[in-house]
């Protein structure tokens, strides 16, 4: 294996305050930058392209950097960090949020220096399309570019949402927003239409169930990693993103095998992040346990094929 | 492979009137004994211990013939044929009950004759639970036993559910049962729990989700094949149990890999009924079809184990 490629992320870094029926945590390190990073960070070196309030915690930016994440791309703005606060009912299924305070995110805008235009491996987290396309233009010449977007996104700029789908190499949506951008309620179906929109690939991210990964050639499923003790479902989808994107990086291989193997690492990562509040677990895991999950994920979907009839 | 072992199936035989966003069908061939049978009759010979009105159409009863399914064990009662009515909404999650007459279905009492209590594999479909002990009783030395049930049992006869649960080789429920029975709302724990209570395995069906096989030694998954073209849910899980319990049969094996195995010839087969209204689709297939589905289905599940660090 040659050596990890770095990844870029640009994205958010936040505080969150979060409850859910196991617990709550007021003003934990959040935001999808944050929980990517530490993610990708067991498979490769990560870069930070965020913004943060000068009320930032120094012991967060410590534990980014003790996990080998680079934050000299995270800008220092006057005013506070952007802030979030909600809260997850019995199931677990959605966040309902009870404020945002965007602070210095409001009027971010990403700085990136040589190191990250030229860095082959990019995430763009769920921040405005129109910032997106503006990283996108200035990458040099990355080997795998990931998006991810939120439905506010896709209610109010539906276009440019759709034009940064075309431009990269895989999308990621989650189950409302793939049924929103393509009019479908069908995921199947909605995954084809995406695909006819001219998404290069898209991966429809289904929570507690799992995710699609559909090309125009290819269609992979994985579960979702099976947990009895899911704590705080924040972050999983960066977390998931985390793992995709670190295995392509850490592998430097982009075939289908890979690409099967790094849903396997998305799953293990999300599964990793919501077993605590914060990114807690992500932060302490190890290989050998990443390693495990990704095996008994195997051992779970994998069936030998034998003639039937 | 040694000759498919013949099956058992008691449960209802019905005609349902279902309506969904893709059309509607009036007193359909419906029932979970007939689209379990139909399921199976793909992979080994199955005989229905059922009854039926005065006024159950004979082209039913010869489209279950063609597929040689035996029905000398459905007996035919004065009155009316057990008769649903239901509608699904756009996402067709849920069906919502609009009509159930139950008929003669209200003081159905299984009759087994020796050909039926012989018989190595058993599906008790989810009629009330004091019925299902009686037939398991009256059963020989069967292989394999299969039930179901549902949440209007779960409601009225919790500790018989249960009582069904430890005596049966596998229990199917789906969600919203197994979060019912178990006291648990994440499936995993749902599922642990369960086991804890007794059953000696279960499968969770997720609908649109696939399904989860738990026993103490184990955990299997399966996504559902994915579909573009859903078109009525009706029978779903009928149809999934006949593919794996139909597999069973078939492949007379029982080890862990032919319930893996099982587990996608059931995804296989619940997809096949949903894509039509009725179980026309599960009448009309072949085995090519079914054998290209569950190999579509190992190709989106499998990855290849490689070491990650």
């Amino acid at each position: 294996m040659t050596a990890p490629a770095d990844i870029l992320v640009v994205g958010s870094v936040a505080l969150d305050s979060v409850r859910t029926p196991y617990g709550q945590v007021e003003e934990a390190l959040g935001g999808s930058a944050s929980y990517f990073s530490l993610s990708a960070s067991h498979f490769s070196r990560v870069r930070v392209v965020a913004v943060v309030g000068e009320d930032f915690p120094g012991r967060y930016r410590g534990q980014l950097e003790a996990r080998g994440v680079d934050l000299s791309g995270v800008e220092t703005a006057a005013g506070r960090t952007f802030r979030w606060r909600g809260e997850y009912m019995a199931e677990l299924g959605h966040a309902h949020t009870l404020e945002t305070q965007l602070n210095v995110f409001s009027t971010f805008h990403p700085h990136l220096g040589p190191e990250h235009t030229r860095a082959p491996f990019v995430f763009l987290a769920n921040i405005d399309p129109d910032l997106q396309l503006e990283v996108l233009t200035q990458m040099k010449a990355p080997r795998r570019v990931l998006s991810d977007t939120m439905n506010y996104w896709i209610a109010r700029k539906p276009d440019r949402v759709v034009e940064v789908l075309r431009r990269v190499d895989v999308a990621l949506l989650n189950e409302e927003e793939a049924r929103a951008l393509s009019g479908e309620t069908q995921l199947a179906a909605a995954a084809d239409r995406l695909i006819e929109q001219g998404a290069r690939a898209v991966i429809i991210k289904k929570g507690e169930h799992g995710a699609l990964y559909r090309s125009p050639e290819e269609m992979f499923i994985t579960p979702a990693f099976p947990l009895p003790t899911l704590r705080d479902p924040t972050g999983a989808g960066d977390s998931f993103a985390g793992g995709f994107l670190g295995w392509l990086a850490r592998s430097g291989r982009l075939d289908g095998d890979s690409l099967r193997q790094g849903l396997a690492c998305g799953a293990a990562m999300a599964s990793l992040a919501i077993e605590s509040f914060s990114p807690q677990r992500l932060i302490e895991t190890t290989p050998a346990e990443i390693g495990d999950r990704v095996a008994a994920l195997h051992r779970m979907v994998s069936f030998r094929l034998d003639p039937i009839f």
